[in-house]
């Protein structure tokens, strides 16, 4: 069975584990406070070009999400997200438990506009009273979407002039960061991107980190006591060497967006293979997450041998799919699903 | 200026105003352990049928709807509202304050379905993960709803079969209850509403009360404990007097039904008119909220000397409105609106 | 049974029933929109010499603490309290429901003092790692405390300059505001004290109003979006308007002053008769609650006649009680009790 | 500079990183669904003789103790601690964030007693209205506590004895559990601790994992949707392989206890040598963690080679401060430490 269902199917990258391995017994100071989580967000703010962002380095992407918006809102405001948003969808309303409603809105191949945004803080500061509802105050969105798609340079900038007309903040889930920067017909770049944003993540697990991402706090006002967040939240790891010596060793040599690269050029071979044996997508997606839609009696089939992850079924005989590549994923194996697809297919 | 914009413009009918005078002096026990407290919830056992009942008396909606929820949630479970629902429209987030989501479904003229929510249930029980999502506990539902409708008694039966076969709670508010069960067409009796649910409350600020609701929990394994979620969040009044003595009038001599059939009649009135003069509805209330659509230059007019709520434009020229009806609603003023949008219309 | 163990045994002061029932018919805006609540708070600056406060007319004591400290607090920040503060013993943990720790401190006669707070302060800023412990960020003082005592202008002064040199907000529960500016020996006027807080709240539910507390929001930096945590908390009333005409009766003509000082004279004839009785005190409170210590003998035979609350057991055969007057209590029935006492103690 | 300041200065038992190297590229569920979760799992089961006991692995000691809590806890319901226990003094209020109240108690060396449980469960229940306090329902002590100190047998079966009789469910903090159970004159077995719990945790990140902590739910009343708990507060990692991992590895040939004993060991060379110097100690600790009393001028001259925690100063030239054994300890460095303390008393 080769799984192709999801992007945190292996461990490390080895130059992580041998960098871990290198300095294990060495004595250093805890819960983040080490000179290699120094030396890794020295390296996240020249990559960002953002010399006096915050960097702080968190395990996982629904802590990430949480201890952010715990941050920047205050009790009565919101955040808004895309109806597919990972915050909505796969967090076990851990945004709520934290006291704040996601307000989405429907997602265009996961994505959402600056006029979605617009005509929602319009609706409610017209309101004759405003007050009876959550205050709109973050925008949230993943770089690359859930659904694996890119948004352009010009799609950002109008997000962040709504945002500024809106006194919003702007937070983005970077989860798949670096399958998105490297991605054909990307038109952003990590500085770029930092330039935009008030709040920022680097995602490290989904990318050859055992666990780990990276906040990039821009907005020097929301800087302020981020580490009470991160302890209250269980965010603060004793041992926060690991995370440091993680995004140290994906920072160096552009490691981080080799593996991306990688990624992405392996899904691109799927992505033609399925097209060519003729199948549909749910959306178009140039990074490491491809949504063809198979016939079921195909699927079948190739589940015996490979893993994917189900989306929705499609008509009566068909069904939506994810298939994810990731840092790890083998050439071979991806020459041997194709191979397969063409073999079903009958092509 | 005639005000028929809310139900909540004038302050307690006579008959609680006197109660409260002619017992001002005497003194007794505070947080609702007063003999009026107990006759009051006495009356409603009796109304509802329901002598297990236990009834408690908090003072407005938003307060009740949050005070319930915390008491029937796990921090993980959510809450299935229709979009329009109170909890989701017009509490400023509290119930995600509280901790938990309100997952909407659409609405249909401010209705959801049994159907809805077994959907909603199947989706989420049969995801590979159903623990990556809030978990569905609660179904939430007014009646009348916020757009004036009313579930009939199959409609209900239906719902409460749902919530049966997922194991879900049903809690119905009632802010408006007594112009429901007095409306054209209503098919539900109390006892038949109380005997469907596991939680209600009977809402007295829209209908005849000062302040106050009471809460009614059918269900005994939801009773323990109440009063402590009620005092932690500021819901229970050190003069927990003044609620019983107002639920006691309502439930005497059937004061609070004639209360709700006067705002129905009235609405009737006002609703026929509406018809007379060729204005299409947003949807078909038998209730004290009627919400027709009017040209905007009539409405224009008419705001001159009566107070509406908007509702939403139509098209470009027309407005959708609310008009509300309540149990202080003079008859003098209908008629005089009715003449009104006679003489307007040139009818 | 005469009772003297609360001072909300009663309804509301015969003037505020008046002038409920002179405007009940009136057509009014809700939520505390109404010319009346205008009025009162009006009358609320003027009175505090803080033409530009805001206030806001909660329903009682728990959801207005709850209220503003969820207002004043970042999660991660915390209020220091004396251990004997109504938010710590009497609000079943409304303030951690809220997401914050009450930090207490020993209290002395109720009160706490400025070096307790600035001591706590040190600690927590000359810890190596502060973010370990929730952050100091508001100081709750009573005024009378719990106790019944005041503090004095040269205590709340160096308070308030403890606050200053911490980086400290100061609010201060007034439940029985009016009991405590006309205790003898006071030195604090109104003004005084409102100028000495960041927000502060008048006390109504135990000084002659039906339900009812004035938040003042003295510092401007404090006043924003405040009415979103009322709607939030379900503190917004729809009514609004019974609040309104409350705080505007009792701030006409000095009512509410009159009403406390009537109490207070109570109290010191009741406390002048446990003196003669050669009673000791658990403390030397000039205002409306006295805490003597009687004979357990003693006290089960008056408690045949009067319902006093204990408070706890003082070595074998003695117990420390609260008798408390009111704005209501009559001052026969204080004759009568000094009478039972000096009866049944022989004297 | 040699380390003694903390538990977690160094990375991960070799064996640790040895058996996350050699699986790191095979291909597994996430979420904590692989086999080596399960393993690992089924070897805690094992060594606690609590077959059906559900297993969980989190990250970090604050996360557990806050997803605990939140899963055992109705929301009025509050955690009876030490006042020097970790959820009181090190975790920025997280449990307080999670809504609930930490009852504190005063610690005896660390501990808390079976008679100060009942004592506080007393006068919540003879409370005449006990429902204006937090509702005490859960007992949290750690074993070892943060003194280093251990509970009897006979102690904690007093504690368990007043737990059931006061309705209580009992969790143990088992950060250090390792030291605790390898001590020098401890008489309580994994299972008979387990076999005295409601839920306890065995920590890792302390005893020679990177991360990680093995939550135990013994009372199977509690194990239902634990992991909803979990995902809600970003506590399941994605791959958590690696807690399954280290668990696994730390479980076989008892390598746990192995370590705890090897850190008990260096300790006590420490105390002994601190004895010999004369010092005293603000506690009888047979743990990892040592609390001598010290100098000041002796002090500043140890800390220009190790590095110590200090706790606080005794009279005005004494300094207690924490000495940290662990796992990873090197018997040459504790000679040296031996050799230098030795040296500067003249001794």
């Amino acid at each position: 069975m080769i799984r192709f269902n999801c992007d945190y199917s292996e461990g490390a990258h080895p130059l992580i584990l041998g960098k871990l391995a290198q300095t294990n017994l060495e004595q250093l100071p805890g819960y983040g406070q080490d000179p290699y989580c120094a030396q890794a967000a020295k390296l996240i703010q020249q990559a960002c070009h953002t010399p006096d962002a915050a960097v702080h380095f968190l395990s996982g992407g629904t802590q990430t999400n949480l201890t952010v918006l715990a941050a920047l809102l205050r009790p009565y405001q919101c955040v808004i997200s895309a109806d597919s948003g990972h915050i909505n969808v796969h967090e076990t309303g851990a945004i709520e438990r934290t006291g704040h409603r996601v307000l989405t809105v429907p997602n265009q191949e996961g994505k959402i506009t600056a006029e979605q945004i617009s005509v929602l803080c319009q609706e409610h500061w017209h309101d004759d009273n405003p007050e009876f509802a959550p205050q709109p105050k973050v925008v949230y969105l993943s770089f690359p979407t859930e659904l694996g798609t890119l948004y352009s340079k010009k799609e950002l900038s109008a997000i962040r002039r709504a945002c500024d007309e809106n006194n919003l903040y702007l937070f983005i889930d970077g989860a798949r960061l670096g399958y998105g920067l490297t991605a054909p017909g990307n038109d952003l770049t990590l500085p770029e991107l930092a330039a935009c944003c008030d709040v920022f993540y680097i995602g490290g697990t989904k990318l050859g980190a055992l666990i780990g991402e990276a906040v990039v706090i821009v907005n020097p006002k929301l800087q302020k006591d981020f580490r009470y967040f991160m302890k209250q939240h269980g965010a603060l790891l004793a041992k926060g060497r690991i995370l440091g010596i993680q995004f140290l060793t994906l920072f160096t040599d552009d490691l981080y967006l080799q593996l991306g690269k990688h990624a992405n050029d392996m899904a691109g071979l799927i992505r033609q293979a399925c097209k060519d044996a003729g199948f549909a997508f749910l959306c178009d997606s140039p990074t490491n997450q491809q949504f063809p839609i198979l016939p079921k009696t195909l699927l079948k089939k190739l589940e015996q041998l490979y893993a994917f992850s189900h989306i929705r079924p499609i008509a009566r005989d068909q069904m939506a799919i994810r298939i994810c590549t990731s840092w790890a994923t083998r050439e071979e194996d991806v020459r041997q699903l194709i191979t397969d697809i063409k073999r079903l297919c009958g092509k």
